[in-house]
């Protein structure tokens, strides 16, 4: 069973009051990115993996998905998404990533946002995910970055003239991560990128495209908190199909 | 022109003294990584892009290669290469990969070691590289891995207990980065990770292996030395297939 940390009090406070839990894909500054990797949505059929409040099943039905199917670990978020959806055309379920059980051939789409780097048996995920999808099928996720995750104490280094730096270390230490973000002990599995991508490899796909989010010019003119973000690689953003 | 930093005194000579240089493959760590990247190479036609001693070349045509053409922009490099030949299968040649003119459709083997980082338009060398592949044919490269790349000082942080860490940053600034290693203003290339995969998705190149080399015990028991490699990526080992 996946580690719920959505659901301790203390992660799920911390959680909602994000901006992409209040704002929706809105809040989340990598978004653009990852809709600009996405087939066009109309009438596809779309599994949203760790679907947490529901904003991206609710804007691919709203961009014309015939059916979505949103699933998470985290009742209460769950229970929140219920109560922002209206249409019958979305149904989310409880589901544990690390033990998915979804049909097989019936999806377009399968999405995920920052969800994979919780789950200990990826290769296991990749290929129920790529049973799941119809040939031609589109998946696409985003995952912390292998760099951001690697450090035994991730934490910026700041010089003197006020310059920060991102230091790596045990980046081929494969394994758990424990952090302490929102709540503490919570584990992460660290993978390099390259198995992370060998992953999907063996597991049937074809590598369309693989983006290391940084913030745009646009990005930092609204957010100017976000600079940090040129100087490492934070999230991965990758598409891939079957 | 791609700077030829290898033709200048003090570059070639460091370069020929190393572990790589005078012992050839078996100098090189990454080797035996980057061998189980190749296809069989019995009656393959390879081209051997940044040859240096044509230690590859003369490796491959070993193995059993009918054809082995090694290019190279160093005429003292070409120069040894040749002086350690004597088979007729392997020919060398003077060639700049910025602007490399290559037959199309007749390679079943593109390989090149640590010579990717110079160059400034990768974009066209992957897509001459990709004509002159047959249909099915092998890109097997290895590169100076872009977070080993990035930083505007690289070098090692080392913590009060002796551990170290690699500090990243300008990783989202892609362009030229200078260095001193072995010569002063040696100018590399760096790009993201993302950008390198999409290059060559993009020039028609299906992905089939991403491996970001670090050590295994076995080469720490015989170069203790490689251990730091554990904190960070350094190289970027790469197949992809036309």
């Amino acid at each position: 069973m996946t580690q719920n940390i959505y659901d301790t009090p203390a992660f799920f406070e911390g959680y909602s009051k994000m901006g992409r839990s209040v704002q929706g894909l809105a809040g989340a500054p990598e978004w653009p990115a990852l809709q600009a990797m996405l087939p066009p949505m109309s009438g596809v059929r779309v599994v949203d993996l760790g679907c947490g409040y529901g904003w991206f099943s609710r804007w691919a039905q709203e961009q014309g998905a015939a059916e979505v199917l949103g699933l998470d670990v985290s009742q209460k978020m769950l229970a929140r998404a219920k109560e922002m959806t209206s249409t019958p055309t979305i149904s989310y379920a409880i589901a544990d990533l690390e033990h998915l059980d979804i049909p097989m051939g019936v999806f377009d789409l399968a999405y995920s946002s920052l969800a994979f780097h919780y789950i200990v048996d990826l290769k296991g995920l990749f290929a129920r995910i790529h049973r799941a999808l119809v040939p031609g099928g589109h998946l696409v996720f985003s995952i912390e970055h292998p760099i951001f995750m690697a450090p035994r104490n991730p934490g910026w280094l700041m010089d003197d003239e006020g310059r920060k730096s991102w230091p790596v270390d045990g980046y081929q230490q494969e394994g758990p991560r424990v952090t302490h973000w929102l709540a503490d002990g919570v584990i992460k599995q660290h993978r390099t990128l390259g198995t992370l991508l060998n992953l999907l490899i063996q597991a049937g796909f074809t590598l369309s495209h693989v983006e290391e989010w940084g913030p745009s010019e646009a990005d930092l003119r609204t957010r100017p908190e976000l600079a940090e973000e040129q100087e490492r690689p934070m999230m991965l953003l990758v598409s891939a199909h079957r």
